[in-house]
């Protein structure tokens, strides 16, 4: 086994712990010096692969790259850039080789969701018939928990963690309003084809009475009537109502309740948000005064409450994925696999998953999963979620506020002369 | 001094530390059981007295009473229910003593903001004229940070915290993404009447270039060409741009930035949020990629990342108020009185205000906290906010999420034939 450079890139939508897996990729190799050169890490992720554009980790410190593990976001930059196909286009993915040669570059980590998980097979396969062999290996993330196989995908875990505290809070917080002012509390959560991170948000109800009241999942068409008559029936009960909505609530014709299609003075359609739509209507046909919240990006890099379950597992593949090239594999993803039967202590290993039936599958999130009135999750979803928030993996401090990795990013000199257009 | 019972009541917004002084009134109260009885809580606030709604916290076990530290939100329930003035509904008053009176209740202490302060005031007057000498005493909390004297008031220092540590994460987030996605976040947060939590915000950065890159003070009349161009010079110069805005945030003529005079298709008033507003004025004027959050309730109710120095302090003001009541004390306020210098470690002492000093004074934020631009904080103001969110104060948590305190919540049997309504 000839010794050659690795390459690493995040993809898409960061997490709190997409760097865990990073550090997880990166001491791995360095404990493996005489197979694996350098770890280059592409600067915004693919683009830095196809700009040559590429941070040297080894100018990192030992301590540098601990800290990885605690810090959100992606270190390295990430982007939106999905790849065409190699028959649209083939240059991109030849570009893509020419740097990796140029660079001594026989490993390829990709780390992101579904669609990294379809580029890095299709670029394990274009590299194979080049005659430039690659080990391409998938690291799984992704906050929206729909790769196939693997038990969850890494990110999830601390945004279900970061939900199910916090609706947990801001309902305390109702509940000793609602005898004089707030009644109704909507919390919109991301998730806009699946439910579950809304799903998450279940967690936090122990006993009857306790928040959430009600949970909207996308995969449930919304019914005015119904959620009506449920949020009514829970101030009566309760006192108040608090709700997590999914940024991807649709009616029954799957138009989204966020696109109400209600335009502001300039004509714009108005800026969405399903839960102040959601208040709005309740307040029109309830009364009831409301609050709102929308998270959105605080929800997917609140390393602060991070789940200690999560950040192992997002170490685990990133460590699993570095032992699996070598040994070998290529067009493979370390699969998180649950032991234990559900309600048991969670145990769960690593497996490698073949990325041809990884990529272009989505898992959904079992229609049993969700109570039968539709706004609620099942003793099943909660056997399957409560391992996944498990344990707290608290950050250091220094004034106050969380000590992040600061890396210092040195640029691997370019060897090409060709630029390419991004 | 002869043995009576105690009424403490949780008053206006509820926080994430107001549990801790009532944590702090209830242990101190226990321990000096030859001189106060029992401590009554008002069920919902002071709504609980008139109503003669009482909860007898002695039915709740030492360890439920200790579990107050780390809950947030009112265990016992809170109103914004402002008590009119003595000339306008002198029987409000009236009522209250009676009902003091009937539970043989000689002490006061009533957790609050301003209004909470001045209505405290009334109580204690009133009822020396009508010869039921009561010992009120005032005990601060209010996220708002506007109460005079005091170097700070509990809530503040947590949600300080929280907004710091979410501006931080989410402003990694954005600069991972910036290179082919978002470019701009708006992070909304509370104070509709002073900057003091957007300002909080800038505790996160701490090197050039660290979000957030502009704070938004309702303070400073917003100016949207100065805006405009700085959001613009932040992304040309750092590849993005994160901005905390205060709800209050207002134009030269006073017009709340929420209050955009929209209205949707229904013809209602647009919901607001300055955070969408801002987002979409940035994506019409400079084409930004943007996202956006509003934190709302999530903010005041955040006990997980709850500031350990405000836990602190909001434990010590109850236990001072008890101590001063005994100390045969009437109409004073627990103040937190800072005893370090700028930039030295914190130290602060409890020191009695008089409540003619504290009602209806309302502590501004000073211009000289507020750069020169108005887009940041000034050094002042990191010595003054610096000190207020040290230290974590983690709750306990079970299976993932946090454990907060139940209460048993015993009424108190009426003595009263009358019923008051509210």
């Amino acid at each position: 086994m000839a010794k050659a450079n690795a390459f690493y890139a995040q993809s898409g939508g960061v997490t709190a712990v997409i760097n865990a897996s990073a550090c997880g990729v990166i001491e791995t190799a360095r404990q493996h010096k005489q197979h694996i050169g350098k770890v280059y890490a592409g600067s915004n992720g693919i683009i830095g692969a196809l700009r040559e554009e590429l941070i040297d980790t080894s100018r990192e410190s030992a301590k540098t790259i601990a800290s990885l593990k605690y810090t959100p976001a992606g270190a390295f930059g990430s982007c939106r850039y999905k790849l065409k196909s190699i028959e649209e286009n083939r240059a991109e993915y030849e570009r893509l080789i020419e740097v990796f040669q140029a660079h001594n570059i026989r490993y390829f980590f990709y780390n992101g969701g579904g669609d990294s998980a379809d580029t890095c097979l299709k670029i394990s396969q274009l590299s194979e018939k080049m005659g430039y062999p690659l080990q391409a290996i998938h690291i799984p993330k992704t906050v929206d928990n729909d790769l196939p196989i693997t038990d969850t995908c890494p990110g999830f875990g601390s945004v279900a963690k970061y939900v199910a505290v916090s609706i947990k809070e801001a309902g305390l917080d109702v509940a000793s309003m609602c005898q004089s002012s707030t009644k109704v509390f909507v919390m919109e959560v991301m998730g806009r084809h699946a439910g579950w991170i809304a799903a998450a948000g279940g967690l936090a109800a122990e006993e009857k009475g306790d928040a959430p009241h009600i949970i909207l999942f996308p995969e449930i068409a919304f019914d005015r009537k119904a959620f009506m008559k449920r949020v009514a029936d829970c101030v009566k009960q309760f006192g108040y109502c608090a709700i997590v909505a999914s940024e991807g609530c649709q009616d029954k014709d799957g138009k989204f309740l966020a696109d109400a299609g209600t335009v502001d003075a300039f004509g714009h359609t108005q800026l969405g948000g399903v839960a102040p739509t959601l208040a709005r209507m309740i307040k029109d046909e309830l009364g009831y005064k409301y609050h709102w919240a929308v998270a959105d990006y605080l929800q997917r890099a609140a390393r602060h409450i991070a789940s200690e379950t999560d950040v192992e597992q997002a170490y685990a593949v990133g460590k699993a994925g570095v032992e699996m090239a070598l040994a070998g594999k290529n067009a493979v993803m370390p699969a998180i696999i649950r032991k234990s039967a559900p309600g048991k202590k969670y145990k769960w290993k690593i497996e490698e998953a073949p990325l041809e039936r990884v990529a272009n599958v989505e898992k959904k999130m079992p229609r049993n999963f969700i109570s039968r009135d539709g706004f609620g999750i099942t003793p099943a979803c909660r056997d399957y979620l409560a391992p996944l928030i498990q344990g707290e993996s608290y950050p250091p401090y220094k004034n106050g506020v969380p000590v992040y990795a600061r890396l210092k990013k040195v640029m691997v000199p370019k060897k090409l002369k060709t630029s390419f257009e991004v």
